[in-house]
């Protein structure tokens, strides 16, 4: 039975950036959130698939040892997202979404695995998200939760419904903003917890990540690449690293939140460096330590020896 | 003699944000970074102001311990900013620009001062920068300057002239992509140090800044406030408390750097906090001591135990 289980999207994604093009590419946010999750801990994968998948999605979670018992066949096709960016890689231009099999889905949890320390709902119809999380027989003991606007805009009241049983929300910055109806990120904080979640983690893309906790806030960078390829996942990769980690661990604390920030961060680097999945495939300890190391060194400086040496007067 | 001299506008503005509006208030490049490096160094301002300045604007600057004896009287009329921000307080939309005494400014330096230890060219006409950097008769340990798009677009050949005898600039991430021709700002920055300051720092707003060194990049977040009232000024109080700061400081190294940067932060934060000047005046020790604690709580987490532990297999 895997630790952590999680629910969402697996599509054929095609592509344009101003580095290149794919057609029907592995993606979907369950598929990027697994495969990044699948070096910190053991992943079971819930979701949907069309007649027109390819066997090598299926070939590429098994190599990083991703449990795929939860995605079922359907006998319509694989959900689809056609979208480009332009070099202003923090906005995605939809230009087609084709539900396709994803219409019809009603995963049946229970059937395949039972219970996990961790529930991650994937960016997918919060109607689905809210029937996973209300069959667990057990609730896990940590469920985070990721949306997009377009669930915001259509359906607030299924999405509300499942907030209120979460503990950690992903959502980018103008969500945040729209779901609150809050400008200050500060105050759509504190407007977000009342709807139940205690920790809010507002990504920014290329700008890192702010994360409210209870009492602190946590501000981490992006890497600064030299080159973005594709960044799409970017968000899902993120969530899969922070939440495979955050798994792992025996105690969850402030701290392992920040460290599986950094990580997340760290996961969404790689993501982005190539097309598709690409730059998150057959990543080395030693590639994924020197990526942590620079995070280090991106962010620290030493103590200030203030306030009395240093101010004036 | 003062340690750090700041070369800059000294101005009266007229501003409108979503949380009020202020008019004739007092602003200008160097009088922000003046009263923000005060807290740091012992600081000289030179600038020019009209018979329509007001008699506080020197007292704020004398409470401070600023030297203001550059700043020259003019009869002419002070220059003057009038512009407007919407809830998205990263732009400022110009509404007027008076430059009045500014156009016949011609500082002379070395009447009131003929040697500093750091020199900030803040924000103004690249021909008064190079003048005020060619007169001196021995070149500042350190030089730092400012610009803005304007002066990209409008006088380039006078800005490369000022820039190849600089060692750091501190640009917006639009003014960096515009000078570079770069859209990634790890090439922007490769392609703004062949020009000459061998540290370029990114301001990005509400997101903080990104430090691009020799060998090194740093990234620090902007403090995120409850409100912020007016971001006029943010920079150049950024910039003050960062070059004071260093100022202060008998070595610089990266390290000196890096916390000049958290420091600036920190004083940036206290400029938005209120219209016009009123949120850098009168600070006590305690009052930035504790936004320096919030500043390294908001960055830190405890060291990744993993590459071995934490990754799985």
């Amino acid at each position: 039975m895997p630790s952590l289980i999680i629910v969402g999207t697996v599509a054929l994604d095609n592509i344009r950036t101003p580095f290149g093009e794919v057609r029907m590419a592995l993606g979907g946010s369950a598929f990027y959130a697994g495969l990044s999750a699948s070096y910190w801990t053991d992943v079971g994968i819930m979701g949907v698939v069309g007649t027109d998948y390819p066997e090598e999605g299926f070939r590429l979670l098994g190599a990083h040892g991703v449990d795929y018992r939860g995605i079922e066949r359907s006998t319509e096709k694989t959900f689809s997202w056609t979208g480009e960016y332009t070099f202003d890689l923090n906005t995605a231009h939809t230009l087609k979404t084709d539900l396709n099999c994803l219409l019809s889905f009603n995963p049946d949890l229970p059937r395949v695995y039972d219970r996990c320390d961790t529930l991650f709902l994937a960016n997918i119809d919060p109607d689905i998200q809210f029937r996973v999380l209300d069959t667990l027989p057990v609730r896990p003991s940590l469920v985070v939760c990721d949306t997009m606007n377009f669930w915001i805009e259509n359906k607030l009241t299924e999405l509300k419904r499942v907030l209120s049983r979460i503990d950690i929300l992903t959502i980018n910055e103008g969500e945040a903003r729209m779901l609150s109806g809050q400008y200050s990120l500060v105050h759509a904080a504190r407007e977000i917890a009342r709807m139940g979640p205690k920790t809010l983690i507002v990504k920014r893309g290329e700008y890192g990540v702010l994360v409210f906790g209870k009492d602190s806030i946590f501000a981490s960078p992006a890497y600064p690449l030299e080159e973005v390829k594709d960044p799409t996942g970017a968000g899902d990769s993120f969530a899969g690293g922070l939440i495979g980690y955050m798994t792992s661990q025996r105690k969850q604390s402030d701290e392992v939140l920040r460290q599986g920030i950094v990580i997340g961060s760290a996961m969404a680097s790689f993501c982005v460096s190539d097309f598709s999945t690409r730059g998150l495939e057959g990543l080395t300890k030693k590639e994924i330590g020197n990526r942590l190391a620079s995070f280090s060194s991106l962010t620290s400086y030493p103590g200030l020896p203030l306030l009395d040496a240093g101010t004036k007067g």
